[in-house]
C-alpha cells in the first residue's frame, strides 16, 4: 500500500525553463487544496544536500505565475553524484517529515530524480520543464512553446536588417540532440532553410536550395541551424563554406544564445505549468511515483521516468514537409 | 470521380484572427509547390461577387508570416446571403477557371460555405480561423493562441495596478459563446476568479470567493468575465453589484476589446497557419471537399463542415478544476 | 544652515506608473552610497500616518528595476488632507528619526508633500511620476515614455482589424488635462485624427478630415482621443455622433483604460528614474528642499514644487502640425 | 538665391535602423502637404547611381510608420565613392527633375552627401538615422531609443537565467565608437558593471568590483559590454580573463548582435521620424542645404553636415556617475 502524503517537497534542477515559477505555484497551491505541506527546495538537488528548505503557503507563490526563471533556483550538483550525496539528501528530506518530491526538470533531473527513487523508494514525480522539448512521452515540455516565441520575435528582427540589406542570415538556435525548436521556430520565422540535428544530408539540402535561390534572383535569405547539426562545422565555418562557393551573398551569423530560456512564459506555458503541478500533487496523493506528469492531448497523463528518458523521438516528418512546401 | 484541381481560390472572412496571412501563404505556396494556380479574393464572400480577384504567386506572399489581420481583407457580406448573390459568386469563379474554394474563417464563413458547396457542388474546404475557439472538431482554432498571449500580457499590466493599489479588476475578454479565452487566460494570469458563459452560477460562486478573500485580508484581485457570460449584467452593472456588498474593495472595470484580435502571431500559430493551409490544398487535390482541415493531436484531419459548426462543445471541467485550485 | 541628513523616508503616491519602482531603487542605493539610512513607506502618505515602514537596503532592491507598479504600493489618504493626519505623520517620521522625505508621484502628491514641508519645515523633495506628463518644469515625467510604446503597441493591433475590416476606430487614451499622451501616441500610431483637451474645435476639425477622407475614398481610419477631450461627449456618444453623417463607415470604439498604467518601464524610463532618484538624494544632501528634481535637457533639475504644480503648460504647436502634416 | 525645389528625392543608407520608414513616410507626406514631388529611391546610393526610383504618394506609405528595417532598402556602396559614380548619380538625378535630395542614415552617408553636396551645388539634407547614436549636433538619433529597449529586453531574459543559476554573465551590445547603447542599457537592466569604448581602464574598474561582489557574497552578475571597448580582448577572451581569477563564477557570453537593429520602432522613434522628416523637407523648401536636421531640447535643429561627422563627442560623465552608484 502506498504511504500516505502529507508533506511534498518540490525543486527546479537543470537548465530554467519559462513556466518553472508557475509550476511551482500549482505545486504549492494544490498542496494548500489538499490540505499537505509544501517545502520548497533552494537550488536543485544540491539543496537537498544542504537541507536549504523553506516552507511555501498559498501566499508565498503570489506573483510569481508571470515570471521567468526559477525563483527556488536551480543548479547542477555533484555531490548528487554520489551515493554518499544522495544518502545526505534522503536523510535531510526525511529529518523534515517529507514525504515525496517533485522535480521541475529536463532529463539530467529525471536521472537524478530516478537513481533517488530507486536508492530509498521515495516517491518522486518529474515535471518536464526544458525548452529544448526532448522528453519522451509528452506532447511537449514546460517553457517550449514560450522559447519558440522568443526565437520567431528574434527573427523578425532580424529579417527587418537582411530585407533591407540583400543578406543571407545564419541564425544558431538552441537544440542539441533535437530540432523541435529550430524546425518549429523555422516554420514560423519563414526561414528558407533548417539544419536538423535529426538529419544526415542537411548541408547538401542547403547548398541545393541556395543554388536554386541564386538562379531565381533572390537575395536575402534566413537559414536556421539548430546548435546540434550534424555538419561537423560551427556556425562560424558553415558561413565560411557558403561564401566559397556564394559570394554573391552578404553572410552573416547570429547566435540567439541564452534569451532563448528567460522571459515571462506565454499564456500556454502557465496554463501547462499548472495543469501539470496540479497532476503532479494529485499522481503523489494517488499513490503514483517514479513517473513524471505529461500532456497528451490536452490531458495529463503518468509516464515512468524511465519511459521518459528515452532517446528515441523522432522528427516530425509530416511538420519536415512542411517547411518544404511553405519555403517554396 | 472528383475533378482535377488547376486553380484554387483563396479568401478571408468573418472576425479577422492573427494567422489568417500565414494561412493564406501556406495555401499560395503550397499551390505553387503542386503547380497549381492560385487566386485571392479580396473582401471575403463580397469578394467573389464583385470578383475582387487577384493572382498569387510564392513571391506575393513574402513577409507576411509575421503579420497580424489579412491583406485580403474581411467584410460581412449581406450580398452572399441571396441567392442571387451566391450565385454571381459562382459565375465569376467559374468564368476565372476556378475549381474549388478555401475559406478561412470562423462559423459565419463555414455556413456560407456549406451553402455553396450545397448548391452548386463546388469544392470548398475550410480552414478555422477565430480568436474565440469556437469551432468543433479541432483542438484549436487560428489566432486563439495568439489572443490568449495578448490577454495575458494585458492583464499582467493591470496587475501592476491592482497589487499597487489594492484593487479589485473587472476584466472583460473576448467569447460570446465559448469561455475558452476566459478560462484559459484567467489562468494564466492568476486571476482569483473566471465568469464563463458555459456556467449558470458564475456570479454566486465569485460572490463566495469574494467573501471568503475578505476574511483572509485580501485586498486586490483580478476577475475575468467572458463578454458571454451569463449573468444577465454588463460589467459596469456587475461592479456596481459587486461593490453594493464590498465597500472594501476599490473597483475597476477594463474591458480589452479590440486588441485581442490583433497583433503578430505567436509561433504556435503561424506553424498551425502552415500545416492547415498545406493541408487545406492537398485536402482538395486528394478529392476532399465539404470539410474543414482540423487540428487533432498534432496532425491534420478533416471534418465535415457540419460537424464543424455543430454547437456542442463543452467546457473542459478539468481545466475549471485546474483553475479552482491554483486560485486558492 | 540646512539640517544634516542622516536618514531619509521614500514613498509613492497617487496613480501608479511605470518606473516607480526604478526611482526607488535609485534613492535607497544612493542612500547606501552616501552612507545614509533609507526607510520605505509603505501605501503613500497613509503609510505615514500608519508608520508603515521598513528599512531598504542596496539588496531590498535587487530585480525591481525591470517592474511595473511600485512595491512600496500607494494609495489616496483621506487623513493625510487633514492637519490631524499630517501631524501624525511627522511624528511618526521624526519618531523613526527621518530627516527627509522624498515623494514619487504627480500633482496629488506633490500637493501633499507641499503642505507637508509647509507646516513643518521638513525636508521634501518630489519626484515626478505619472503617465500623463502633466506636470511642470521637467521635459518628462517618468512612466510618461513607457505609457506612449504601450499605447502605440495597443493601436498597431487594432490598426490590424481596422485595416482588414475598413473600419474606423475611436480609441480613447488617458490625459484628463493634458493632451501629451493622444498627441504622441496618436503621431506614432499613424492615426488619422487626434482629440485633445486643450483645444476647442477638435470635433470640428475631425469632421472636415472625415469629410475629406470620404472624397478620396479612405475607409479605414484611427481616431485618437484623449479622455479629458472638450466636445462634452463620452466616446460612445462621439461614434454615435459621426455616424449620424457618416453611413459609410463601421464605427467601432475601444477605451485603452488601466493597460496604458502598467508593464515593464522603457530604458529611456528606466534611466531616468536612476537619474531623478540619484538626483532627489544628492538634492537633500546638498541642503535642498521644496523642490522637485527633474529632467531638463537631459540633466537633472531642481523645480519649486509651486512652480511643478503650475497648470500653465500648453499644447507642443509644433508637434500639432507635425501630426497635421503627416496624417495627410 | 535658393532655387526653388519642386521635386525631392529621398534614400536610405548605411546600416538600418527602426524608424527609417517613418522617417520615408513623413518626407513623403510632407512634400504632399507642400505640393512637392517625391521620388524614392532603391538601395541607398547605389540606387541613385542604376537610377532605381519610384514616385512616393502619400498612399505608398501607408501602414510603413510602425514597420522596421526600411522598405527603400540600403546598401553600401562602393561605386558612389568614386568620382565616376557621384557624376551618375547626378546625372540621373537631374534627368529625372530632381532638385534636392534627403538621406537617412549614418556618418558614412553624411560623408557621401557632403561630398556629392561639394561637387556638384545639389541641395542635399540628412536625417540622422543609427542605433549608435554617434552623430554630432543631436540629442539623439533615429533607432537609438527603440535599440535601448530591444537590449534591456534581452538582458531582462538573461536575467531570468543568471538569477536562476548563479552565474555571471558578460553581455555584447553593438557600439564601435560610442558607449551610449552601453551606458544606458547597462543603467537600464542593472547591470553590475559596464565597459565603455571610451574608457581606458574598463578592465580595472571591473575586476575591483568583482573583488567586492565576491567579498559581499553576490554570486550573479550582469556586465554590459560595448562591442568597442578597449582592452584589447574580444568578449570570449574577457571571459577567459575573468576565469582564471574567479573561479567562484560559472560565466557566459552572449552576443546581442543584429536582433538590435530590428523591430518595430518605440513610439519616442515614430515620433522623432515624424520632426525630422517634416523638418527635412522644410529645411530644403526654406533654401537650406548642406546641413543635418537634428533634435535639440525637443526642437528641430540645423546643423551643417561638417559639424555632424564631427567625431568628438564625449561620454556623458554624468551618467557614468548615475551608473556607479545605481549598481552599488
Amino acid at each position: 500500500m502506498a504511504k500516505t502524503i502529507n508533506k511534498i517537497a518540490v525543486l527546479t534542477s537543470g537548465g530554467d525553463a519559462p513556466g518553472m515559477n508557475a509550476a511551482i505555484r500549482a505545486v504549492v497551491r494544490s498542496c494548500s487544496y489538499y490540505n499537505l505541506d509544501c517545502i520548497g527546495v533552494y537550488g536543485g538537488f544540491q539543496g537537498l544536500i544542504e537541507a536549504d528548505f523553506e516552507t511555501l503557503t498559498a501566499r508565498s507563490v503570489r506573483n510569481i505565475i508571470n515570471k521567468g526563471g526559477t525563483f527556488l533556483q536551480s543548479s547542477r550538483s555533484i555531490d548528487f553524484k554520489t551515493k554518499e550525496g544522495r544518502k545526505k539528501a534522503h536523510k535531510n528530506l526525511t529529518d523534515a517529515g517529507v514525504d515525496a518530491l517533485i522535480v521541475v526538470g529536463g532529463d539530467g533531473t529525471f536521472t537524478g530524480a530516478l537513481h533517488f527513487y530507486k536508492e530509498f523508494d521515495f516517491p518522486v514525480v518529474g515535471i518536464p520543464a526544458t525548452i529544448d522539448n526532448d522528453i519522451n512521452g509528452t506532447d511537449c515540455t514546460l517553457g517550449y512553446d514560450t522559447a519558440l516565441n522568443t526565437v520567431v520575435e528574434a527573427i523578425d528582427k532580424i529579417r527587418d536588417t537582411a530585407s533591407s540589406h540583400n543578406r543571407l542570415f545564419l541564425i544558431e538556435v538552441m537544440g542539441r540532440e533535437a530540432g523541435d525548436i529550430a524546425l518549429n521556430s523555422g516554420i514560423g520565422a519563414g526561414a528558407e532553410e533548417i539544419l536538423l540535428p535529426e538529419e544526415k544530408h542537411g548541408i547538401q539540402r542547403m547548398m541545393d536550395s541556395l543554388e536554386k535561390s541564386k538562379k531565381s534572383g533572390k537575395t536575402s535569405s534566413i537559414i536556421v541551424v539548430a546548435e546540434g547539426e550534424k555538419s561537423g562545422k560551427n556556425i562560424f565555418e558553415l558561413a565560411e563554406f557558403i561564401s566559397e562557393s556564394h559570394k554573391e551573398y552578404d553572410i552573416r551569423v547570429s547566435v540567439l544564445g541564452h534569451i532563448q530560456r528567460g522571459g515571462s512564459p506565454s499564456c500556454f506555458d502557465r496554463v501547462l505549468a499548472s495543469k501539470l503541478g496540479v497532476g503532479a500533487v494529485e499522481a503523489l496523493t494517488d499513490g503514483a511515483t517514479n513517473i513524471m506528469v505529461g500532456l497528451c492531448h490536452q490531458k495529463v497523463v503518468h509516464v515512468p521516468l524511465k519511459t521518459a528518458l528515452k532517446s528515441d523521438r523522432e522528427l516530425d516528418k509530416e511538420l519536415r514537409r512542411v517547411a518544404d512546401i511553405t519555403s517554396v
